[in-house]
């Protein structure tokens, strides 16, 4: 069903490629303001992010494999966790991640405060053995019980896992990056130059709007890998694992192509290198399109205007020693 | 963006509505079937679904608000926790829910699993302290050792809240209800009466199926109450307090019309008593059109056909005292 619909969606967004560009830009949207949120939760949930204690071995923070200067991905195809264990997905950036419509490739979380006690007790990732473990670690370090005691006032017992997550949560959400993209999606055409728009163009030409879309482009549903042509490569059973119905085996939630130039490698698993072939990939795979170098490249050009920076003062690591 | 893109859609479904029937059948598909799992972990779940002692008072179950003999859910605006306390929102039925693409009105949790954490420990639900009171409260149950051993054979401490929720969420992915109307889209056209398809016309000439569709007729999307002319009862703030987006304020997940007949009151607040003013409500606010009491009674005949049941042996209450 999933798939007819997808294709009753894609005819008409063909019947509308003939029209002006407004119409397809409609599809799109600029990133939205960062929410309001408390400081004294958003600055503890920056010094968490970076926090080394939140993992088995004291080494690996959320920062490790999600690294702020590095756009927020640690560009390896999976990540070492705690003893150099390695999981079988690639870890997605942090930036913008709070729009996604549920977090993880297959959605198992409903939101980054959700997400964010995974990893923490994730035996391939920072291997923390239980709630009350972590709870013990953050207690040990003398500095943290009165910026949870400031960011969870109401809390009788504020130092726990929940809240760590919570306000890692809090930080999380103020990490978007607006790029010259949203100016461009604003009115200021000249924000983009001419071989953008032809990139972009070549993007909806393609069909790649009908998941790239939104503020994020991307982010919002959830696909089949191969919905076009079988993908050998792809074992993992992704969606399924969560929803437990066979046919959403080979389903991920659709990565956001904010930044993507500089998130690569791609796909679930990180294997593919280059952004030009996962982009004559996804053409192939997705679409059943056979794109050209010149055309995979001319995309690129246009995604490489998508890339940008959350504010400077978050992305500080709180001090050495801490990584 | 989304109400564009839903216009986008809807212009798509109103130029298929001269088609074929066939067409406008795509949008929808049978169930599927339950997914097979382990028997001892389902029993537990079953029993723990219809367990007074997951509540501060030992009374309120998960059956007490969501119960098996009234098509899953109690039937009122909202729902009586602990103590006669209520929450805003209507409690949904659990018949089918696992299929949603997340769980609560909101989508906070993503899965049945995390969801059954929910209620357990909310105040003015089952009203439990932590998840170290529910542990405790699960061992005091001599019952409750050996149940949750053979269903977690590998773990050292079996008993824990977040197994229970396990159990109770591999329980309620059983709660599956085929009805007439799948056996009509495998092909059995006989399967629904003429009043029964010229409702299934109505209900598509309206345009009801660009959210209503899918296995659920729902399920599948957040949606505006008030997409298309502003609905002044709701005040609920919806999606946004998940996603911390302005722009999510009144959004809800789109309910399943599989049992909708047996499920009122409507809305997410329950304020909606009959079935057929949910009808014309929905037609109005959503999609900007007026039926008329005909065209919403024919609706509603058809919408009839969609009610079913789960396996009977799923729906025993394990014994006198534990309701």
């Amino acid at each position: 069903m999933r798939k007819r619909f997808t294709i009753l969606v894609l005819a008409a967004i063909a019947a509308w490629a003939g029209e002006i560009p407004a119409g397809q830009l409609k599809l799109f949207a600029p990133l939205p303001e960062a929410p309001k949120a408390d400081a004294a939760l958003v600055e503890l949930g920056r010094r968490l992010y970076f926090e080394g204690r939140l993992s088995k071995d004291g080494k690996v923070s959320c920062n490790t494999c999600h690294p702020l200067d590095k756009a927020g991905a640690d560009g390896q195809a999976t990540s070492a966790g705690v003893g150099g264990k390695r999981g079988a997905r690639n870890s997605p950036t942090v930036l913008n991640a709070a729009l996604h419509v549920a977090q993880f490739w297959d959605g198992r979380a409903a939101d980054v405060e959700a997400q964010a006690q995974g990893p923490v007790l994730n035996p391939v990732e920072m291997a923390m053995a239980d709630a009350r473990a972590v709870q013990a670690a953050l207690r040990a370090a003398p500095e943290y019980g009165p910026l949870f005691a400031k960011a969870f006032p109401k809390d009788r017992e504020p130092v726990t896992l929940e809240n760590a997550a919570r306000a890692i949560g809090a930080f999380e959400r103020q990490l978007l990056t607006p790029s010259r993209w949203d100016r461009f999606l604003k009115g200021d055409s000249k924000a983009l130059n001419e071989a953008e728009k032809a990139g972009f163009q070549q993007f909806l030409a393609a069909g790649c709007a009908f998941c790239h879309r939104g503020a994020l482009l991307g982010g919002t549903s959830y696909q089949k890998l191969g919905m076009s042509k079988p993908y050998a490569a792809s074992k993992d059973e992704g969606r399924a694992a969560v929803t437990k119905q066979a046919a959403d085996r080979g389903f991920f939630k659709v990565p956001s192509l904010r930044n993507v130039a500089r998130t690569g490698p791609y796909l679930h698993d990180g294997s593919v290198a280059s952004l030009e072939e996962a982009i004559r990939l996804m053409a192939e795979y997705q679409i059943g399109t056979k794109l050209t170098a010149a055309e995979a490249h001319s995309i690129r050009v246009w995604l490489e205007a998508l890339n940008g920076e959350p504010p400077a003062e978050l992305l500080r690591a709180p001090g050495a020693g801490k990584k």
